[in-house]
């Protein structure tokens, strides 16, 4: 692993002195973009928008789709907050934060759409800046409840695209990143199909700084042996490409699958499927520790809990069903790239 | 606060040799007790029982009622486990027990009721062994969907009685630390109407020894000078009398309400409601992270989340109902034994 000082930081990748700006002003225009996007396949209803002030600074602007025709419940959140001090599980991830105000900006998404064959999915980026350390963070992914893998290869193919514009590495260690992130270990599942994920990106080689995952961070920095510095340019140029590239890796899946018909069974299947996105955010999504640790809006944190979930004991799919295929095939780390045709 | 030492513990307070077969016989029979109770409100329909190991040490006898005339969905748990090493959220609040194999056993219970008007409620005691340590914990709390004053005040009282025959402090400082415990601190809402809870009952005086709950602490070893320690004989008693408390407390409330007819509109309010048992149990819940980070059987874990649960943006009740009372009245720590006749 590369060493990391202080002033290493400050000599090789300072951010420009209209960083905050720049970066808020990206979110809300992902904000809109994504929410324009949105409106035009779903119909006439627009998103609700509710703008809220956070006590210890900053604020956001919340937008949600109830009840469209495409989405049962759609969220698309902008924030921008500071304060005195980053909480505790940021801290231990970044110590040379501790005892300095932070700044943090992001959007984030989450759209639950009503036809079972519509896979969930999430978006999100992040900026944060605090004392001598900054870093971006985020990604998009899928989660369907019947699995097609040419939705899997169109959604991972798209963030690929534009991953390799920026570096060659990028796709393989956030595309596994994701894997290892979005996992329920208590369900021994992935929460779908995954996509891309990173964080801590603050331009120090190698992509991936521990401790977090430990399990990948040998992997990661055996195969990534330290380059030049990427500049703050370069990865706020990545994310913004990545935020910009989520509707065309969504859109056209929700154009093949919206009026395939369904029934109560797999609607009971979905909602049953819901119930473990509740886990993964409730338990171990880092977004929704952060926003509920720093006193963040809680309607609008909580604004990726799905309309309505089931839990069912014990519950097995059959054997030989879509059902069972979603466990078989769909909720593990798969090499979605080279998928064989007609598999 | 009195000083703890490992002398003093083996001194005044040693298990007896017996210690694990008694409190899990208990245990077993806690949960044979309540199932029989159940049964005969719900009707003919028996629990389904599942056995389960732990390949780490022990396993488990889970119990679950599903679609009942009383109860859409009722778990009753026994389990009983050992390992190696306690997980650090356990080790971070008994030191003492690092490096030691632990012991654990409980029973634990949610109830999910169909008709609105009958509250939730969740029951749980447990015991551990861990090297120069061991300690009770548990309590019963009560979710109301519809809040009534006799309701609350019976089931408190029910524990009160149990109480102050094993001491006279037990109640008061019980039933402030449930209602400190179960808190939705995002929500700025108790869970219900509370009830009795406590932890780490190890037979030193005060009642409650730090850290947990902070704000307490000081309060509670303010008002409860040392005294002579309780032993391990006293506490089981206590906890195994309280187990027992529990059909009497609650089974008086299901059948004043259970005919009580509802609608659409409280069938609504109940799952929305439901989903702050939800956030409760995946984000606070102690019993719900120590089965988790040790290799629990998720699907016994996860028993006590509810059926059907709905989550709505921004949702808040219209003034003046029923529902806006539930907010106004019964989310809010009370003194119910003393609460106005007719309030």
């Amino acid at each position: 692993m590369t060493s990391f000082t202080t002033a290493e930081t400050s000599s090789s990748s300072l951010p420009p002195g209209d960083s905050r700006t720049r970066v808020s002003a990206f979110m809300k225009s992902l904000q809109d973009e994504i929410c324009t996007g949105l409106t035009a396949i779903d119909g006439e209803k627009p998103f609700r928008e509710d703008s809220w002030q956070r006590e210890e600074g900053g604020g956001g602007r919340s937008r949600v789709l109830r009840e469209g025709n495409i989405f049962e419940q759609g969220g698309v959140n902008f924030s921008e907050v500071w304060g005195d001090q980053l909480p505790p599980s940021i801290l231990k991830q970044r110590p040379e934060a501790a005892g300095h105000g932070f700044y943090a900006t992001g959007t984030s998404m989450v759209l639950h759409p009503r036809n079972p064959y519509i896979p969930t999915v999430h978006l999100n980026y992040r900026y944060f800046e605090a004392g001598p350390v900054w870093w971006f963070g985020g990604g998009a992914d899928l989660t369907p409840y019947y699995g097609f893998t040419e939705d899997a290869t169109h959604f991972h193919k798209s963030f690929k695209e534009t991953c390799d514009k920026y570096h060659p590495e990028y796709y393989e260690v956030f595309k596994r990143w994701c894997d290892e992130y979005f996992y329920l270990n208590h369900r021994g599942e992935t929460r779908g199909v995954g996509g891309i994920f990173f964080d801590y990106q603050d331009g120090l080689d190698p992509l991936y700084r521990g401790p977090y995952p430990e399990s990948s961070a040998a992997i990661y920095s055996e195969k990534l042996p330290p380059q030049s510095p990427r500049n703050w340019e370069d990865i706020f140029g990545f994310i913004s490409d990545c935020g910009r590239t989520f509707l065309n890796a969504y859109v056209p899946i929700v154009q093949r699958r919206h009026q395939t018909p369904y029934g109560d069974r797999e609607r009971q299947f979905q909602l049953y499927r819901r119930g473990r996105y509740v886990e993964f955010n409730l338990v171990y999504d880092r977004g929704t520790i952060f926003g509920l640790q720093t006193n963040g809006r809680t309607e609008s944190i909580l604004m990726s809990l799905p309309p309505l979930v089931r839990w069912e004991y014990d519950y097995h799919p059959e054997p030989n069903t879509q059902e069972s295929r979603l466990y078989e095939v769909f909720l593990k780390p798969q090499d979605w790239l080279n998928w064989p045709e007609k598999a």
